[in-house]
């Protein structure tokens, strides 16, 4: 059983540590994150560290890599404040996984997928996605150990087919075929076990319908 | 297609809003974190919203819910400074889903989930869990949108079963069995689409084998 300890990771080669702590941390949301500058280029990028802030009011968490070198969305974000979240489905995980690449021109132009303008809203939605939503930029958190940003969004739209949502608002994602993510470049299908009830103790849980 | 804008989500049932907008964002790791009080009593809790940070240093982030009411696990790590993350298969995924009931016990002691100290480390690890790993409390960042609180942990020891580690660090998670959960209560298992090449500008990622 191979272990780590204390100072061990400074050892490792560093594609080999990107790799093993990008997958230590478990299975990761996967969206295409849309954008554009002042000037009207959009930009598209896949984003795996997304996180659920709050629901009271909605809030949508991107933490992005320390801003030493060009990051066009984190920029674009800063800029005008805007940004859409697309949810990624298997037919197009690889003009996903593509619109990572370091394109010249728009994103959406390099990989064929398609900008959607809905709503007023300033930043492009991907047309092929199913769930999407729009946030406005609420705050930015700076993390002193490595310099990464914690960029907080405030939820403006949303869209989630009504076949996905359940009656207590759970939204099946499974069903709508959402994509996770693994490590730098791996993509999976999920197969759900179960929904379990409130846990109370002295009542295991019990399997919902 | 329902939408939501704006304020819409005021309108929302508390119970509706939770579980959609817990949805929204999509799969999530889920880990087991388990700590222990100054007084030596452990507590074990699971927890989805679990990002990865960094890999140089290694950093492990985990969003906590506002501090205004009892939260052992966020108490415990402020404390002690210490906590374990335990990643979940199957076969104990109901017990992983039960110690998150209100027990006045050690949810160990509720669950039946065995104790385990390794390599001197002051925070319980989870026997049955194949990959865990465990962390010092580095840095505290407070959202000031919701009251809410990001950990940020510095990765002291990992145990990933070789079986699990390819030669470029990647983990496979789903060999591991790992779980992904999504909303306040759904658990899956995966199954992977494909590793995808490194991308590049005019160059179609290919599957990586």
């Amino acid at each position: 059983m191979p272990e780590l300890h204390g100072k061990d990771w400074e050892k490792l080669d560093g594609m080999f540590r990107r790799n093993f702590f990008n997958s230590l941390t478990g299975f990761k949301s996967l969206c295409l994150i849309g954008t554009q500058n002042a000037g009207g280029k959009t930009n598209l990028a896949p984003f795996t560290q997304v996180i659920h802030i709050g629901a009271n009011p909605p809030l949508t968490g991107i933490l992005f890599r320390p801003h030493t070198v060009q990051r066009d969305t984190l920029e674009n974000i800063l800029e005008t404040k805007a940004f859409t979240l697309n949810q990624v489905r298997p037919e197009f995980v690889h003009e996903a996984h593509y619109s990572a690449a370091s394109w010249e021109i728009s994103e959406f132009e390099g990989t064929g997928l398609q900008e959607e303008y809905l709503f007023g809203f300033p930043a492009p939605f991907v047309k092929e996605s199913h769930i999407k939503w729009a946030c406005s930029l609420q705050e930015r958190l700076d993390v002193q150990s490595n310099g990464t940003i914690l960029i907080v969004g405030l939820v403006e739209h949303v869209i989630v087919p009504d076949a996905y949502v359940g009656a207590d608002g759970f939204i099946d994602l499974e069903a709508a075929e959402t994509v996770t993510a693994s490590g730098l470049d791996a993509y999976h299908r999920t197969q759900r076990l179960s929904r379990l009830s409130y846990p109370k103790p002295g009542k295991p849980p019990e399997i919902l319908p």
